[in-house]
């Protein structure tokens, strides 16, 4: 894999777009680390929370971006765009990192009830969705509250249906409730395959009451699959509940690349010290379709960017910061591909951490249990406290999806936990715009953040095994 | 105009669903004009918050009937659905009264970003666009942050332009932003092609932030027009900010009925001792395409049909109480045939009301101020006051859409304000469906309207001039 700088027409463009986003890149002052942490990070913590750096990203991502399914044109500009922004605010050693994924693109989708009561529903195709026949697929629909109801009928017992399931995501801070019932989309089309389905309905992993159905990855099965919005879902559970059949009308279709290119941007400033020690903050930079990829995942990369920012704006720090925007999360690759690419280098990953769920605030934080007892996380905790965070007292369970491989194979990570409450109203529909996002929530992400990496960059913390 | 008992195969089909919606049918009591009228409005007061017929008829009409715009197959179903109900709940003298109106109905819509950062946009037409070239229309933007912005414009000065008005309404009780922005999309297309314009898009007439866009009438004026989600509005006034020009493309298509079918549905109870003193309320059965027209408007069918249905269980009104439910609200129409066709009893008609601000609580009454004075109205009073409700010291201004020209000829009317603080949330758009209707409030409003009905059919209040 090569690093290839992006220097087309259009990263030109950005890089001009780019200039207003910049604040001041930073003047390297000197080594600060036998400074007072716990003072310092107090200090980078009070300027992040003033620092306009991430609203000015994420409003620029999503706006002269909008949306950037991974295999589409306007991820080729989202790469564009990473490059520009980065090189704008002064980071260092800007790159892209390419590489190939299968990838799935959404088409012509439509559904409606053909009766008893004719009206159109309002859906869209999970990834890797089978496409319909020509001129769509027409059946009854076997409507499950549960997805347990469904995996509870023998194989054969849907045969020629369209299966529905109903089951209402409940609305959790932490976000759980998409592990908890997030198989009912991950694995739905697979199971009513099994058991004869010709079609699979699912009401849409959200917590909102709008009609704008919620769009993400399934496994394939080889049937037409769609989320529903939540009152579509209860329209049908509603005229199912009268006892007569009800025959749905879908048409889906869509295309598959097996390989299609794909980028991963990264930025860093270099250590003085310990050059090849390296504190890393990501988010992922491609997104579902229907919005303009706000919460999911602009703001995680604005977070890490504006982070990164503040935290080196204080002087190049002792290790190096590095800011990554990997490129195919929705739809998996840019994860393993990092690990595979930065193998060798995976032992100098001191920490590392994705922001990808959403823009409220931290409210709790979860740190290694090597290096979570030291000075230098105290100077962290002395910061972090007064943003109205708690510290877990449990290790870090999960990486982020973009992390997997490259903790997998020993980077350790910490997980910053957001306050999902709201989060699964808007994720991977047509509400995935800024105006979900609150400045002040986003400056306390920034902020939390902006003194962690000032903290590990400028101290000897150690959170690897020794 | 006739007066036809509709009989069709549908109709009948409906009338076996409607069987499910019943309570007992009414059975007549003694003329109760002498009795305590304050007792007795409590009586039915109570007996309405607890009973299940508004809810029903609305559950009913929304997911057996769907959305019905005038002018299409589901209207004709509507009116169908309309006369089993009524017949089901006992009411008599149930007919159909058709006329014919002029219908504007929606074809393909898209519209996009084309440049400098192309994305969709979540847009609907509204009433009366012209359609697009075929192959669409792209042109240059011209944002407007409010509606005089656009008027200040000399002629010609948006010559060949999209102008976009992207005012936003705010959130009020009473419902009264959209009479005072309002005009930005009844009038905008017209202002916008006097001076030159190619086109025209509005910021919704919404309080809500989703980008589901809402639908509505407009007046006539040879450009395609349509309304753009608030997200979207913002969307474009960030690009056009930046300076550079902003290219979108339409593609809208429609088709116009001169003279399409319409029909209004009506059941009564006659009185017992005042058959031709009418006492009149009604909402309207037509809706907007994209949603299920749960609280636009059968909320205020379903209110109407309720109160009237707890009204008449007490025992036969000794004046008539008439539920209407008008035909074509949304393009207009129905008002004026039902003044036309009713115009040598309008002398009868002793109070006309319409309930069409959605399903929340009725907050306020006004009442004309002759007759408000009266010991039944201080009965009603009585009965009413406990729900919520206060008592406005002005005569009422407005007596619905469907009751301008028969209010206008001399019916006097009442005015029962709901609160409308949500209500924009989900008018004219996908979301205006059944989970949007809270039972307990729709129960208030029932209340409310049958205590009212039941003390002006069994009292001498007259608010008629004499």
């Amino acid at each position: 894999m090569g690093l290839v700088v992006a220097t087309s027409r259009p990263m030109r463009r950005f890089a001009i777009l780019a200039a207003a986003i910049l604040s001041a890149a930073p003047a390297f002052a000197q080594d600060l680390g036998g400074q007072d942490l716990t003072t310092k990070a107090a200090a980078v913590r009070d300027k992040a929370l003033a620092d306009p750096t991430a609203w000015r990203v994420v409003e620029s991502l999503t706006t002269e971006v909008g949306p950037r399914p991974v295999g589409s044109p306007a991820m080729a500009r989202a790469r564009d765009w990473a490059v520009a922004t980065l090189m704008a605010l002064g980071f260092e050693n800007v790159h892209v990192e390419p590489f190939t994924t299968r990838v799935w693109t959404r088409g012509e989708e439509a559904a409606e009830i053909v009766g008893p009561a004719p009206q159109k529903l309002q859906i869209i195709g999970l990834g890797n969705s089978a496409p319909t026949p020509t001129g769509g697929l027409a059946a009854a629909i076997a409507v499950f509250p549960t997805f347990q109801a469904m995996l509870d009928q023998p194989p054969g017992a849907l045969k020629g249906k369209i299966a529905v399931v109903t089951q209402k995501m409940p609305r959790t801070q932490d976000g759980s409730s998409n592990g908890a019932i997030g198989v009912q989309r991950f694995q739905g089309p697979l199971e009513a395959a099994r058991r004869g389905a010709v079609g699979y309905l699912v009401r849409s992993l959200s917590t909102d009451k709008t009609r704008l159905p919620h769009a993400g990855a399934s496994t394939p099965a080889g049937i037409p699959a769609a989320a529903l919005s939540g009152p579509d879902a209860e329209q049908l559970e509603r005229l199912a509940a009268r006892g007569g059949p009800v025959t749905v009308r879908l048409v889906l279709s869509s295309s598959v690349q097996p390989a299609a290119p794909a980028w991963t941007v990264v930025g860093e400033i270099k250590g003085s010290a310990r050059p090849n020690e390296v504190v890393l903050l990501g988010g992922h930079l491609d997104s579902w379709d229907p919005g303009t990829g706000a919460i999911d995942d602009g703001a995680g990369v604005a977070i890490a960017t504006g982070a990164a920012h503040v935290a080196i704006a204080a002087g190049r720090p002792r290790r190096t910061i590095r800011v990554v925007m990997w490129g195919s999360e929705e739809q998996t690759g840019s994860g393993a591909a990092y690990a595979v690419a930065h193998k060798a280098e995976i032992p100098g990953i001191v920490v590392a951490g994705e922001s990808d769920l959403g823009a409220g605030r931290i409210w709790r934080v979860s740190l290694p249990a090597r290096g979570a007892a030291t000075p230098a996380m105290a100077a962290f905790k002395a910061a972090a406290a007064p943003l109205g965070v708690i510290f877990a007292d449990a290790p870090p369970k999960y990486p982020g999806a973009d992390l997997e491989e490259t903790t997998a194979a020993g980077a350790p990570f910490v997980q910053f936990s957001q306050d999902a409450s709201h989060y699964f109203d808007w994720h991977h529909s047509a509400d995935d715009t800024l105006d979900k996002i609150k400045p002040d929530e986003l400056a306390q992400d920034v902020a939390v953040w902006a003194s962690f990496l000032y903290v590990v960059a400028n101290s000897d913390v150690d959170f690897r095994k020794p």
